[in-house]
């Protein structure tokens, strides 16, 4: 392998063999290509993109460059979701109890929050004692036992990704389709799910706010799916707003217990049953999508999925009289709450600055391993579409000091526009829904 | 600065201010910025180019990163030539102390040949005892006393650009024009010249063998000097046949010496007098090109450039006796001569394909710092046009071996095409000539 011909060739337009790909991603891997030549290399990438045959090869020495968990072993079928990243997304949080609960097996592993996005790692570690960081062994006996784990990754998933990701943190070749998705794709297929429901963010508040771009990421991931043999399907939500009310890590544990307790903002509701009727469906434990979400409405009733979330973290550690008593979660000092200056029809609430807005509060970070405040965020009950009265409520700011809490509110007032003129049309909650069957065997190309 | 920002900002079409910019090229310079970011950098400039505002930056920063000299003691006009590279290009052995004699102060760096193209200093030292490598105290000592030298570049001059060169030649970032540009003008602009003439090579023996990208390096580099108040010329010359009959560092300089007996290939001849007429007219000591013609004829004719060549080299430590005697030069042991194997017309003599050849015999190196055998090459008389019978002799190749030999005879019978269609038009050996009135004040973009 001559790296200068195979990075030019790349920046040329032209296709890497599966060998040329391989040893070139390999050869970083183990150390061997210096991180100048992948920079190069990836920047080319983001220009020039990815042929189909290229984007496979760079799936599965993703996969390929650690453990690759065989959960055959594990009876049952094993179905993972993955978010795009939102602000206000605590589905999985909800979603893998209840898809575990109807006998699906979900080795969902999550990350921390980084940018305006949150992390569903750091609001399951505002369960006291809640313990984010299994063994592959311990994993597989809580998979075998309760048919779900909610772990951070392991360190020998996919280390390839680590670095990659690292380099492309630093070179500006983060916002590339092909390297996002086959990041993505080669952690989760390593990871052991044999089917994937994807939630890809469209809107403002999305990783890719552009909605183009959004749904050719979908595409793109449903695509390397395909090629595998694997399912894989993409559902496209909304995210020009924040998903449920709450923003910030400890109140969105509360949200999603509270959704387990049965009781849960519309928006937040409808999206978690669409991903889990898709769950259900692809694990071939339900029919077809109806019967799935009839299920999983069922399993939300009777308190089977908030059951398994009990048993969850009491596995991993946690008191489970957080749920119960969601106070025992972390509290905010300080709490102001924004009231409506005029009448009007809200005709926005800005999902990236709301997010944005909630990393100065401390509930997220700027760099990788800052540290957080996991008690503060927002509660948001002003949706898109609502008729407000001027003096009505809507919004709280729960901070660590009145100063931060004065810089909440004027950052919701930014945020949150109401206007007199009539009921504006937000983004359908949920957008599209994209199969192996929608995708053609076409180039993934651009960045 | 966060150098994120600014690689984004570049590789999505932005500008970058000029503050942004050195700081980015200043941070490498000074190791605090590493070779993957700038990498990274390097590659979205391959696609996005550079403004001229940017260009300008980067001369700048490649310029003042080492010793700017100052020769602005030394009476005269100091002029220099550059050449992006060539097959048989001997031109600055007869130039510089061709020029020099009729009163510019020529301070001439050269590099050393590198793939396909020959280089100055690898000729220069086939001359026994001969010293590439003065001071810089060296240097002006002799520029002021005879008014020429012939060295190679000083680790003290620009040494942004020798960290960028190979950061570029690891990730393919060689061949974009402005980074080419900047490059050749930073490091020459350092070596104290008041005015520049650039020999711009056309053909597939050229380092850009596409015509219209040379042609833009040309108005790039122009442009340069322009926008810094600098007379800059480029001449563009024919590469699409190798100039002169010799190939190979002692038979150019034997050929070379030959000339400044009187004796010389015409179209050898044709471009050092185009390029000396251009550099007397702009060091101002002849009123046209035609009377620096006439001047520089005259010194060859009436041995003045030889004259200046003995003092050059008795100055650097050389053997002068190789002026009279050329014999005590490397001389290679196997000689073949190549034959016409047919009558017709001359149509192809790639200067590519002998330039590749005559590295395969040992004349050039394909790695930095890979020796050299200074004997070796080919002496080609035969020249796109030419009428030849069957059985003519065409070419001689001296080697260190017989297999060489045969292998190099092999090389030309594929690189000298002989057609009886009728004669062909090969590319003007002397093209267009690009003054700062040709330049627009245009942007400077794309690779």
């Amino acid at each position: 392998m001559i790296p200068y011909e195979l990075i030019r060739r790349k920046r040329d337009g032209g296709e890497l063999s599966a060998e040329e790909l391989r040893a070139l991603l390999d050869g970083y891997a183990e150390g061997r290509l210096p991180d100048e030549q992948m920079a190069a290399f990836l920047m080319a990438v983001f220009f020039r993109g990815l042929t189909p045959r290229e984007l496979a090869v760079f799936v599965q020495a993703i996969l390929e460059s650690g453990t690759v968990l065989d959960l055959s072993g594990i009876p049952g079928p094993k179905v993972d979701k993955h978010s795009t990243g939102g602000v206000g997304d605590k589905v999985s949080l909800v979603l893998a109890p209840l898809v575990a609960s109807l006998g699906v097996v979900v080795p969902m592993m999550s990350g921390r929050s980084l940018g305006h996005t949150g992390g569903t790692l750091d609001k399951l570690e505002t369960i006291p004692g809640f313990r984010t960081d299994l063994t592959i062994a311990e994993m597989r006996a809580q998979l075998e036992r309760i048919g779900c784990v909610l772990i951070g990754q392991t360190d020998e998933i996919a280390p390839l990704d680590r670095r990659l990701y690292a380099l492309r943190d630093a070179t500006a070749t983060v916002e590339s389709i092909p390297l996002i998705a086959s990041s993505i794709m080669g952690k989760k297929l390593a990871e052991g799910a044999e089917a994937l429901v994807l939630d890809v963010k469209l809107g403002n508040g999305a990783f890719l706010p552009d909605e183009a771009r959004a749904l050719e990421l979908a595409r793109t991931m449903v695509e390397i799916g395909r090629v595998r043999g694997q399912q894989v399907t993409a559902i496209t939500t909304a995210m020009d707003r924040p998903l449920g009310y709450a923003v910030g890590n400890a109140l969105e544990m509360e949200e999603a217990i509270l959704m387990l307790q049965g009781e849960a903002p519309e928006d937040l509701r409808e999206v978690v049953l669409t991903l889990a009727a898709e769950m259900l469906v692809l694990g071939g434990v339900a029919a077809d999508a109806a019967r799935a979400r009839a299920e999983a409405e069922a399993a939300l009733a009777d308190g089977r999925a908030l059951q398994w979330m009990a048993a969850i973290i009491e596995a991993q550690g946690g008191n489970p009289a957080v749920l119960e008593d969601p106070a025992l979660l972390p509290q905010a000092p300080v709490r102001m709450v924004l009231e409506a200056d005029a009448s009007g029809w809200i005709h926005e609430v800005h999902a990236r600055r709301i997010g944005e807005a909630a990393v100065r509060l401390g509930a997220g970070r700027t760099a990788l391993g800052g540290a957080i405040d996991p008690a503060v965020g927002f509660h948001i009950t002003a949706k898109p579409g609502q008729r407000v009265e001027a003096g009505e409520p809507l919004a709280t700011v729960h901070a660590r000091r009145g100063s931060d809490a004065e810089a909440g509110l004027r950052a919701l007032r930014e945020a949150i526009r109401i206007d007199e003129d009539e009921a504006p049309e937000p983004l359908p909650l949920i957008g599209r829904r994209i199969t192996a069957a929608d995708v053609a065997p076409a180039a993934s190309r651009g960045s």
